[in-house]
């Protein structure tokens, strides 16, 4: 005689732990994780609530696979492997079967495009909105993991992808004024604030070559911002070479106000990393057999020069805010 | 320039992750965790939710602490040293700086006698309830853990400490007419609602003689329900030998049907395992040495003969309930 909570782990979620060994069929309320030999263990956690990280009325598999994905790209940001993940889910009664059967839905889609499995996890009831941790680990070599505190004096900052799709894509929800852009740009933009793409294909790359990396969930400034704190760096970015894609390019030559949302806004879920010179050619080497763009952006600096973001003449950009901050 | 949010990690939440070299500080998004050589990692996850699982207005301390805990109680079950846990917090804006320390103290105080460390996590912002969620990381020697799975007809059952403390607390504090108790035995009773004590010293002793364990969180019948239907057996539990405390007993002495509450509600915490008779004397004499009081309450039967519960003639019990669901 199980529970309700008994049955549903069991029809929805403990397919997606099947493979997992470590799992033992979500029968247990633990879970084992052995490092592959000579690895150790990458871990991190994030948490989303409806209506502060996404929004009342998202399909339950787009939330589902964006729980997932930022924490992936953490991992990536690490050089990590992804293998596995805990899944915490605060209820509100809201979410019937059918959503989540989608929910779990999106999770097996990402655990198959990722290659990670379902480990644990807890479900409880809450009066609040909708609300899901995910805990995701990865190995990487012993000793080898790379800290947001490597970066040194002279090594050259590198961005995968393009930058501020996803918060254009959120103003777009928001019903501002973009300018030229048309429907399919506009769906292409919105498509980035819910669904990031994490690199995970670049973790190899990071974890040969970077001596610092961070994923970009709260805009370009704020995360070189704690990549410079970490390293006690400065950093020196060259505005012209920030990659933007074709639509906010048009959308920043329209009004260049997006041109601050562009480098400040989170959501990216892209790698800032630091190369040392001498490992930069085999990086974007690298990085173009992964399959994933990377633009070099500009150099580390020493500390007291601070993060700075200079137009084509020279002259250092002023942000009105330098980054998303979650504790507003 | 930090954020907010970072000024607190750094003020309250770094200084617990501070003899974590795995945790960098809390500068990272991600940490770094290397089992023991020959050891495996055994990981676990709850999250708890104000108004749910712990009252508005429950110090800030006691709070962290319970959410911690109940962590470490599933590790216990596992036979699992604990090390170490990220922590993910959900703020509504009620939680000040005052409350956060308070919070975080509590963390600290138990980090101190369990043993383990912060590693890293995650703080947002809700407009819901206040909501943790802690997962928690142990080692145990590879293949070792003891899973819920694991037991065999023949096999006998015990439980650690006494039951149904936590779920008479819980109705103390509801008000509900206990009978002889007094006010001293009231406080003890609802300080095991408050704070449970997790058998983290129980665990070597699981370790090397349980078949099979779990943690009583939604109490004895659930729980014992739980392992019987992981490992694909039945159980004859008989009542008279499920340890009570001296106050629980004065209550249910007073009105029997309170027995139910101890054997039904959740929230004790204690560890409930089975061991092979050969291992049983031993079984005792290491949780003896341990500190941790152990009562065999009954044996493992084949599937088809079910969980029961036998009263002092051998009549079985029929329970109103069988356990607390979290999806009610």
């Amino acid at each position: 005689m199980l529970s309700r909570e008994q049955e549903l782990i069991q029809t929805l979620f403990a397919p997606l732990a099947a493979t997992a060994e470590g799992a033992a069929g979500l029968k247990d309320d633990a879970a084992v994780y052995r490092p592959a030999a000579g690895c150790e263990v990458v871990m991190t956690t994030d948490t989303l609530v409806e209506s502060v990280h996404f929004l009342p009325g998202d399909p339950a598999g787009l939330v589902a696979r964006k729980a997932l994905r930022v924490n992936l790209s953490d991992l990536a940001a690490k050089g990590a492997a992804p293998r596995g993940y805990l899944l915490s889910v605060s209820l509100t009664g809201e979410q019937d079967e059918t959503w989540l059967k989608a929910f779990a839905e999106g999770l097996a889609a990402d655990q198959e495009a990722y290659g990670c499995v379902l480990l644990g996890g807890d479900t409880v009831a809450t009066p609040g909105p909708f609300t899901v941790t995910v805990a995701a680990f990865g190995d990487v070599p012993e000793g080898r993991a790379v800290r947001r505190g490597g970066a040194r004096h002279g090594d050259l900052v590198y961005v995968s992808g393009t930058l501020g799709d996803a918060g254009l894509g959120l103003a777009a929800l928001r019903g501002e004024d973009l300018g030229p852009l048309g429907e399919a740009g506009r769906t292409d933009l919105i498509g980035h604030y819910r669904l990031p793409v994490p690199r995970v294909e670049l973790a190899p790359s990071v974890l040969a070559h970077a001596s610092a990396a961070i994923d970009i969930s709260d805009g370009l400034a704020g995360d070189l911002g704690l990549l410079c704190w970490a390293s006690g760096c400065g950093a020196r970015i060259a505005v012209a070479d920030v990659p933007l894609s074709e639509s906010a390019r048009r959308i920043v030559s329209h009004d260049s106000k997006w041109q601050e949302t562009c480098l400040t806004n989170g959501d990216d879920y892209e790698i800032l990393c630091s190369v040392p010179p001498d490992g930069a050619a085999a990086f974007e080497a690298d990085a173009h057999e992964a399959g994933v763009p990377v633009v070099r952006i500009g150099e580390m600096t020493r500390e007291e020069d601070g993060a700075r973001f200079l137009d084509e003449r020279g002259n250092p950009l002023v942000f009105a805010s330098a980054s998303y901050s979650h504790m507003r």
